[in-house]
């Protein structure tokens, strides 16, 4: 059954071809079977020839259909990886986020996954569990004393948090703001769903990175926003295709560390981007998700530092610097924007527990915070360096391009080899790696031959026997 | 400059209201300043003449401006709580939410206000704070062990609080689900939220109880639904005036503990409600926000448990009975919208924090969460019934509309009041208390005569002390 949902913004063809999939992922459909003629399917559901034939384009590029001369599309056998994540009902970037469900249990790899390659989610280790534990009951004993453990949070979050946070991300990232522009958030997603019901009613349009973060377009669309791209190149946003136009209302981006290219925005486009925003109206979604991990020279300081006309929303997250687990982010609004979010928002309380505010707030206050960010980037420069070194023994097949940001890289390889097979090589080797197609609103668009591997999740002393793997699974 | 929010579907008389009062609330317009005319202000903000004049009648009944004849409209002295009101920037119900700042400093009472009836915050000593300290502690061991102290959590919320929670909703609520049918929110606005987003795009209409949860019309409102309402008498909504509309995507109420009034609605017109939304396909939004929380009786089952139709989205939060500032609460689908929530928020995470998630199971699955509610009711019983024995010295002037149940009552006085002087007359005795204007979308059918008064943030042995303050202000 193929169902177009309403209202939602994703191209057709896209939903089209992603029901289809889903139907192969899931058996439904099954290796031999031969799909509806374009005509016919366009027609049963009343939607145009050219909706259908993109959809069969694009599993053909993908390798899931083929076509067969005289007899239509045909059903190809499922790569094995894509049956091993339906099985598992596993979803990609959170296949670790489904829980046992029991207590004191330890979580067993599954389907001979040993080592699992993605960048959301951390090795316990870098939690900074004591020192949390200390400042939990610390700052328990001071809300109670402070008649504060049970009651309600101000929509922006707690006072404490935004002052000390001001003054972390003005000495780190160069931000200029005062308390008031600072909301704190229940993380990205949050932030975003804020920002589209800030801006709603007046344009239609959010522009996004292609490649770029698939969960932003997630919100985009659920508040009934358009999403067009603009292209990414080794200098990320190519500022010089942002279209002149009056509908679009923000674009939302990575200029510190481009998700998921790694590449970091020159000043000339980011002045070039500002003087976009300024003639066309739109506001400047920064993303600086991850600008603080940086383990060979000091960030350069974030878009919103250097916006003389107010129209950057700045935005960034506690996911990376501390635990994805703990949901918290935060924006800063430009002072115009202030009011209007006290307006719209008058009668909403804080969705993040006080708590938890309190406590980063005491992990920026004393430095323990910046002494943390010390240590993860020391770790992740050891780990990203061994997968470098490693990895690069294959350098006639693939380029490592990681530069020294973050918790991830991308693999290219210099052939043009399909992903899945790549994945389903790597998987068959123990080790998961993810491709870099969900970061393309145009599948079609995605390099074929282009994986996406996260560092975050793995033991130093593991990263050897986990690149042998790789290079043992790609080498045949 | 009155501005009209560009779709703010709350009716513009409303918002012309709510801009003059704060004029004046603010100072702007200041005691003997006269109005415009209604046909020339009508005329410069290119509205109706009857917009300007029902906002006007609005600001009349409530005591901020009176007619004079052959001049007009006259800004009258503000009542004194006003002032108080405006000059702290308190905001009612969340007065207490505003943060010091500095830790380590006990907030003082301000402006003279020793005792502060609300119903949105506890006192201290009301949260299981050690229970808390030990289950996180523990907790955070089990997380590290489960790998999973930093993972993104999953968007329905961790599977083991869900397990938990469904066992202890159907043993005291009656609720009948599986565990996939249940959300962990960031609490109630959060589920909203969500519920408007499951709707948005079929029905243009959700139905409020008049009075009812004026936080809950911000969330429809900002989701752009229009908000109509439906009359509660002493038995709840009065069911048979549901208006028979295909346009209705869901009423959102409050059956078991209606908020503010207290009633509880009848089992009659609960199947009155079950069999209008199967006639009209709406769903019935039952929050179910403090109905734990009975202290005579066993809480009657909810509506979502007699529900045959899969018509009901069952929603509660912890805010009462653990501490609104943890900020969580669930929502449990039919079976039918559960597949429409993983699709419309398949790249969502979940919002709450894993850590508070996990606790909370623990808190539920030990049998400690009940333990701490009887002890929640044993104290609620005492303060309440303090208020109720010392209040009614006062019977011939007043009604005390208690029921056992949760955390708040409302009184009635005989002769028609005016709350503004009421509230102002109990803050100069030092006691804060509410008005019920804020639960009225349509202020000008709220009774004059009637307070909301909360017991969660008072100690008992204050209670006779604040009584005698009523007393005192309210024998004059």
């Amino acid at each position: 059954m193929i169902n177009f949902v309403e209202r939602n913004r994703s191209p057709k063809y896209i939903q089209l071809y992603n029901q289809i999939k889903e139907e192969i992922t899931q058996g439904t459909l099954k290796e031999g079977d031969i799909l509806s003629g374009s005509r016919s399917l366009a027609s049963t559901l009343g939607i145009s020839r050219n909706t259908v034939d993109n959809a069969y384009g694009q599993l053909v590029a993908e390798g899931y259909i083929a076509s067969r001369r005289g007899v239509g599309y045909e059903v190809l056998p499922l790569p094995r990886l894509d049956r091993i994540i339906a099985a598992t009902h596993s979803d990609g970037e959170n296949a670790d986020s489904v829980s046992t469900g029991i207590v004191g249990h330890r979580v067993e790899p599954q389907n001979g996954i040993k080592y699992d390659l993605t960048n959301s989610s951390h090795t316990s280790d870098l939690f900074p569990k004591a020192m949390w534990k200390k400042y939990t009951l610390e700052c328990m004993e001071t809300l109670a004393a402070e008649s504060r453990l049970s009651i309600y949070i101000d929509k922006k979050g707690d006072y404490y948090l935004r002052k000390n946070l001001r003054t972390y991300l003005e000495r780190i990232r160069g931000v200029v703001c005062s308390e008031e522009q600072i909301i704190i958030t229940s993380g990205m997603q949050q932030s975003l769903d804020f920002v589209c019901k800030l801006l709603k009613g007046k344009k239609s349009t959010i522009l996004m990175e292609e490649p770029g973060y698939n969960k932003a377009a997630s919100v985009f669309y659920n508040n009934d926003f358009c999403v067009e791209t603009v292209r990414v190149d080794e200098n990320g946003l190519v500022t010089g295709e942002l279209p002149d136009r009056l509908d679009i209302g923000a674009i939302y981006c990575t200029p510190s560390h481009q998700f998921p290219t790694g590449a970091v925005l020159p000043i000339g486009r980011r002045y070039e981007l500002l003087s976009w925003a300024k003639s066309t109206g739109a506001y400047i979604l920064e993303d600086d998700f991850d600008s603080e991990l940086q383990y060979y020279q000091k960030p350069i300081p974030s878009v919103q530092s250097v916006d003389a006309n107010e129209q950057v929303i700045y935005l960034g997250t506690f996911s990376k610097g501390l635990s994805p687990a703990i949901r918290m982010g935060y924006m800063i609004l430009p002072k115009s924007l202030t009011e209007v979010f006290e307006n719209r928002f008058k009668d909403y309380n804080s969705t993040v527990p006080l708590l938890n505010q309190y406590v980063i707030g005491r992990l920026i206050e004393t430095g323990m915070y910046d002494r943390h960010i010390r240590r993860l980037n020391h770790i992740f420069k050891k780990r990203y360096e061994k997968f470098e070194a490693g990895l690069n023994r294959l350098s006639d097949r693939l380029t490592v391009s990681g530069n020294g940001r973050g918790q991830y890289f991308l693999l290219t390889f210099s052939r043009q080899d399909n992903q899945d097979r790549l994945i389903e090589a790597a998987a068959r080797q123990g080790v998961r790696v993810y491709s870099t197609m969900q970061f393309w609103q145009d599948k079609a668009a995605c390099p074929p031959g282009t994986l996406f591997l996260g560092f975050s999740k793995i033991d130093i002393e593991d990263i050897d026997d986990c690149v042998e793997r790789l290079i043992k699974a790609w080498s045949v």
